[in-house]
């Protein structure tokens, strides 16, 4: 585990519990804004002050009148230079609030608008408690320990720093030849719509927007599973492909009752069931806001080998980053 | 103007104005849940007090904690029958919240499950001041207005009870040749986005979900202006079509980057923008808040046009209502 990291993230809560908190806004753009996003979700289950999402320049432009000296704006950005998040954090804090940045690039953009400053790791060598969701994970429960302390806390922080990494390694290793699997038999196709609820859902967003169309140029939508039966579900047909994460916990009767609707109808299911990972080294209690976190790794090897079995590598890119937008 | 409706509005904001409130929470289903959220996006941006939208059955199982007697739940369907939304007023009902319930069915379980009953008119002989937008506009200005008092809300009130219904007709008419023209050259689509953000985003997902997916069987998905750029805007070509909402005010911008862009790159871009619009009897200081229902307006006409010239009647449905789900 990195020292600094911790060392940030001590800072950062210490600097949450010191204030008066009325608000949480979580405020990043794509891939970023999901990754937030299961943060938010675990807030609104454990504590009576409210939080919400925002895409960066949405966040500017609407300029929620409850903004203030109150509120505390978590934002990230991998590059730390993305405009609208940096613009959306030096808003922040302009209107007096406590902003605390993630960012794998340390003196970006991004970390020198934000008053608190989280550093993570990425890549290959990454230990998971040290990249994007870890370091997230850990500020988020340490927020929740520091505001109310209750020992779910810290073991949700112990699961992080212990259990996460191989949590991980393990489920990738389980799930490879179904990923290799999925990536020879949909290769083919032009769309694939994403279905998930609850803390699932920003997973099924971030495969939709930037595997699937960013980076595979294949048409996607990310359907939520309670909204499914109230519209999207008419689409539904023998040949239209879905992924569907399934979660554990609370929500998962709304994910059972879209895939038991959805396999009806359609040849093309591809199943992702969190009562199938293998949780070991994550406390029991709080295994309902880790799942999505290993549906997010097995997903991103299911793209890994789609793109494979395509020819058509998750870094090409025909605009973005090629030219103004 | 109906005189049920004005009382049954005074009832309810008199409601919201005797008790302490601590959140506004907008809980509905597709359709409904998408009519709802401008009232959030116009709290959001004129009260202090947080709010936030849900899919009902979200809302059940997430079962956010800040939920309570400080709570205000504001829900609706329209056929007062939707068993989700139903349960998810008598949830929070359970917990305290003060409820309010839109429906076109007076005695509904809807009807029955809220305290405070809101009932709307429908159909083509309905007045735009008691249709569902009016009724919830009127709603929300009029807590607005109770909670703090501002001259602007009696204008925007008096905007939806004397221009809102004309300008209604008066946009649809000058929309029509558009609408004929969309209907004949999109009928081959098998696939259509819509985009659009701030508080017209709510009608870009309704014409994603309900119009094109549900009644079209159109393979669809609502894109955030801001978020185009993090991912969506790669699957852009010559030949993927997008229904561009643009709106006035505020987040324009978004809207603007996000055209100027896509029409670069596509060259079926249908563009609905709200500075052509005939805002005659909209007051100038809420016309930001207005436009969207114009917008939505127009884009049922376009849906009525693509439907004729489809061959496929907005009423087909091959799974809603004919079984069980």
């Amino acid at each position: 585990m990195n020292q600094e990291h911790a060392h940030q993230l001590q800072v950062g809560i210490e600097a949450v519990k010191s204030r008066e908190i009325s608000n949480f806004y979580f405020v990043a753009c794509g891939g970023s804004m999901a990754t937030l996003t299961p943060a938010q979700y675990i807030l609104d289950r454990e504590i009576e002050i409210p939080s919400a999402v925002y895409s960066s320049n949405e966040f500017i432009l609407r300029a929620p009148k409850a903004l203030g000296p109150t509120s505390v704006v978590i934002s990230c950005s991998h590059s730390g230079t993305t405009p609208e998040t940096v613009q959306a954090t030096e808003f922040a804090r302009s209107k007096g609030a406590l902003t605390i940045s993630l960012t794998h690039l340390a003196d970006s953009p991004l970390w020198n608008a934000a008053e608190y400053k989280l550093h993570y790791d990425w890549g290959t060598d990454a230990r998971a408690e040290d990249n994007n969701y870890g370091i997230l994970y850990r500020l988020i429960f340490g927020i929740l320990d520091a505001l109310q302390p209750h020992e779910k806390y810290a073991r949700a922080i112990a699961s992080v720093e212990t259990g996460l990494h191989d949590a991980f390694e393990r489920n990738k290793a389980m799930t490879l030849e179904a990923a290799k699997a999925f990536g020879s038999q949909f290769k083919r196709e032009p769309l694939i719509y994403t279905m998930a609820s609850g803390i699932n859902y920003s997973h099924a967003y971030s495969f939709a927007i930037c595997l699937l169309q960013e980076m595979q140029w294949i048409h996607s939508s990310a359907i939520h599973a309670g909204e499914y039966f109230h519209g999207p579900f008419e689409i539904t047909d023998y040949d239209v492909p879905f992924i569907i994460i399934k979660g554990i916990g609370e929500t998962r009767s709304m994910d059972d009752r879209a895939h038991d609707f959805c396999r009806k109808y359609s040849d093309k299911i591809v199943l992702i069931d969190a009562e199938t990972f293998d949780m070991e080294g994550i406390s029991a209690d709080v295994r309902n806001y880790f799942a999505n976190l290993i549906a997010g790794v097995v997903l991103r090897q299911y793209a890994q080998y789609l793109s494979e079995f395509r020819g058509h590598p998750l870094s090409v890119r025909r605009y973005m980053w090629k030219m103004e937008y």
